[in-house]
């Protein structure tokens, strides 16, 4: 016996959620019919308002609900120092830790060959037209940590070689808690270059 | 920072879905930025359907589209024969096996005096109802094998007594491909108990 259109329709909905497979799809399906219609409402109302309302800021990237984000529109911030990463996710991440003041571009993606990512589909251009623009001291490339974060780094540290601004990566190393014999050969060689004067 | 109060919505909608915690619906929300706007909409009008358009049988209780599900409607199903069963899920699992063509009757719940859930809260009425005005020979009590569903089958077994209706219940035993050893006492008791001839 076929399930009812409807259900179906759920089903095939929730498993295009990231981690949703058939079974929990089925899963999440019947609780749905269990569920407040209140909730329900706010669920859909809330899937439709994030296509509609939420955009990327004008100016750095991030994901914004107007056409500035948060932190380029706050004028405390340190508008002469720039860090650079891959998405809304790092800004939220670097945010929390409290303990960077300047503003943010996000790429939103990572050169990667594999996946057929080139430079031109990153948020680029943009970024060499604010360093020139504002008058940008220091741009922190904070990628990940592998390969793609590094080739997107490397890139851009050389598509800003002559235009007159610092260019830092985040340091490599050990991560503050970890043992040594656990460390990996290539962290443990990075934390060795890195090593700093006490 | 604070999210925007969209992504933020977006969230706490996702965390009410079976088995989604913060960090999920967080990591959830982010990959729906990036899905197609087609998905999105597609997802969020599943979900008002399955409020508006799903409702229950009015015959039997189980999910349906219209006022009668597909297997009430069925006139090739024997009529005398009536499964009950707790959830619609139930009706799919043993639909799934082809091996039944009676009808069924979903209670909607079992009861369960830790939830606070009584025989009033479900679908009960009706069942006597129906066993009674469609001449029902044969009613098999298919709830699940733990406390609750043996209390309600055995709830239900009693409401019966004086029916004119046969009462049965699904055989207890080792389940197929399980191996003795591994087997709990009181299924290995149920197992000698509803031993049969060969």
């Amino acid at each position: 016996m076929k399930y009812p259109q409807t259900f179906e329709n759920l089903i095939n909905g929730l498993k295009k959620l990231p981690g949703v497979g058939s079974k929990s799809a089925e899963r999440m399906a019947y609780q749905i019919l269990n569920m407040d219609d209140e909730d329900i409402t706010k669920l859909a109302t809330s899937l439709l308002d994030s296509k509609e309302k939420l955009t990327r800021c004008k100016k750095c990237g991030c994901m914004s609900e107007g056409d500035e984000c948060e932190i380029c529109k706050d004028n405390t911030r340190d508008t002469k120092t720039l860090c650079v990463v891959q998405s809304t996710k790092d800004v939220y991440a670097l945010e929390k830790v409290k303990n960077y003041n300047g503003v943010y571009h996000v790429l939103n993606g990572v050169i990667s060959p594999s996946l057929g990512v080139t430079p031109n589909d990153l948020n680029l251009n943009k970024l060499v037209d604010r360093i020139i623009n504002d008058e940008i001291k220091e741009v922190i490339l904070a990628t990940n940590p592998n390969i793609e974060g590094e080739t997107t780094a490397l890139y851009i540290a050389k598509l800003l070689e002559n235009k007159n601004v610092e260019v830092t990566r985040l340091a490599y190393g050990l991560p503050v808690g970890a043992s040594l014999d656990y460390a990996d050969e290539y962290t443990l060689i990075k934390s060795l270059q890195g090593r700093r004067k006490l």
